[in-house]
């Protein structure tokens, strides 16, 4: 792909994204999901842009996720209803997410405790309307989330439903810990276990004569290896897996051939007495994120398996050879790299616009929200 | 000051800029290179605004750095002048560049190497306008630069002194290898190493017959400490120092008393049974710069010396205590809390806009242009 003809005119570095692996990604989880008879309600935090929206809810621009306001306020900006703001209540955002509420036909909030709720209460929603509430449960995962086998958990459900104005409208689990596994057999162990956590709590609600709420669980890893029993679930929340990434080929998600983004780079300096050229990819264009610590640094660098992006400051990368000295005369200066990033959420969150590709042509540019 | 009353209306994450420090550390790098007879000409690339560069600038608008063409823009539009692009000249912005340098009455370009010389050469300027160089020398901080041992780099600079059309305005060093000291005497000596490397080398350059061009060396660490001998340069270029950050107070450059930044962030969850809060600030808000490895994980939590930013996703970061039972009676849902940054150039570049306050109000917002 570096070699491709296109990339020589773009300044760089550069996010360029490859749409024909993002449309086959997000094709290939509707798909998967439809078979399912399971709602896929994508997670736009890895893009944040519009037209990557209108991929992956396959043009419906209904039924996505967001973890910020700024996403939320761009999608219902342009069209898009049916919004999951997945993110524990921030008790300064009760406001604009009133207002969010009132406006669309579906804005929804998530919750983890009984302070969040009252916090809804004191802003009962005007025209009728009543707080769509999603109840965060902690499958194990351990980030947010009351955990699955307290019993708190069906307090705060019941007390959800009891409340005036607003309605239990689902039960959402993260299955964030697919994230240490590797390979689908893990996968699916995880992906079992948060399914299974869901659907007693599911059972337990039921038992307690609560109404029947939606069932959530998602994550890329858990949504590419999905286990029979997540046909039983009302809906997934993947997001990641339109870019898939170099972490996610690691853990055994996807293959590197469904990497859909690079950070395009140029040789910028040659070095040859510390035996290291420079590229103009700082951790300004890739993000630290990974830590460096795959055999090949920060990034894997396409077509150069010997390569090693061992640093970055600012603006500036350092490549050396894995093994030996380098061979100056491959890598002229100006000429082009591409790095395949280790979390494309990271990599996308630092570029202000991405460049989108088909079949060897720029055919146009995305832009992101940023902020809160 | 994560509980002055101002801080309570605004929306988090959010970076907060304390302007009066913003000033007295500008104010104490103009005073301390005017006292050297030296000019300051301030680095932009961890701020990227306007209104910080009229306070690093003294409001000359005058002699800066900048580390990407958009910075150079954004100056160059709003009425700045004397404008030094210090990154190895990048062949696919040789336009760019051109058409700064006509347009403006000062644009300096930086170069490390004969192929970016002969880059220019074939892009002449019009108006009978030379192209502006800087040679970069590598004073043992190994990024860019010819190495000052090399006979390389006095070929070089004869070469660009000798070229139609283009000046050899400059020799510039970059001590980034301070970063790896600890305290005012190996700062100091790192200091002195590059400034001497860096005289001898202008002292070669007389000998040789070439006309005396300008001497620059910088970094935050040594122009914060700076030795006598730096007096006999003719330019510093630090840039970092307006901010400060956790990083700077370790290396010894300055207090934490100088930091002038923090992360505010808001606690969404409380996780007894794993003795964590969650607050609002994940990677996109802090950064993963630093990697976690203070005492204190990502960043200092300021007044809580006991609490350790461990890990952060997206949009989460898990706080728990360094030892202890966490008491969660302290630190209620909503509460704030101030996150001083490890490295704030990496902190600043994940926000979209600035709030600067001053005696306990908010005074207003700085917006910093991204991209290259």
């Amino acid at each position: 792909m570096a070699t491709a003809e296109f990339t020589k005119d773009l300044c760089t570095p550069a996010l360029i994204v490859d749409l024909d692996i993002v449309n086959r990604n997000a094709q290939a989880m509707l798909d998967r999901f439809q078979k399912f008879g399971v709602q896929l309600r994508p997670h736009m935090k890895t893009h944040k842009t519009l037209d990557c929206a209108d991929i992956m809810t396959g043009g419906s621009r209904r039924c996505i996720v967001v973890s910020t306001l700024a996403e939320a306020s761009l999608y219902a900006d342009n069209g898009y209803d049916d919004i999951l703001y997945a993110y524990p209540l921030p008790f300064d955002k009760v406001e604009r997410c009133a207002e969010l509420s009132e406006r669309l036909s579906l804005f929804h909030v998530l919750l983890d405790n009984r302070l969040a709720l009252r916090e809804l209460k004191k802003r009962p929603l005007k025209q009728g309307k009543v707080w769509r509430v999603w109840m965060k449960l902690d499958c194990d995962n351990g980030r947010v989330g009351v955990p699955h086998y307290d019993p708190a958990s069906l307090q705060l459900a019941q007390e959800i439903s009891e409340t005036a104005g607003v309605e239990l409208t689902g039960i959402y689990a993260h299955c964030g810990n697919t994230y240490g596994c590797k390979g689908e057999e893990q996968i699916k162990a995880v992906a079992q276990n948060t399914t299974t956590f869901t659907l007693q709590f599911m059972e337990k609600l039921k038992a307690a004569g609560m109404h029947s709420p939606k069932s959530s669980i998602g994550s890329t890893p858990s949504c590419s290896h999905p286990v029979p029993d997540m046909a039983m679930l009302s809906e997934v929340h993947p997001g990641n897996y339109v870019f898939y990434d170099v972490q996610q080929s690691l853990i055994g998600s996807c293959r590197l051939e469904d990497v859909a983004v690079r950070v395009l780079t140029r040789v910028i300096g040659h070095y040859p007495h510390r035996n290291q050229l420079l590229v103009d990819c700082g951790w300004t264009a890739l993000s630290h994120d990974g830590g460096g610590r795959l055999p090949t640094g920060y990034c894997i660098i396409e077509g150069h398996p010997d390569l090693k992006l061992l640093s970055m400051t600012q603006e500036h990368g350092r490549v050396e050879s894995i093994s030996g000295k380098l061979d100056f005369s491959q890598f002229p200066l100006g000429s082009l790299l591409s790095l395949m990033p280790y979390h494309a959420c990271a990599t996308a969150m630092m570029h202000p616009v991405y460049f989108v590709h088909s079949k060897g042509k720029i055919i146009g540019t995305w832009k992101p929200t940023r902020g809160w």
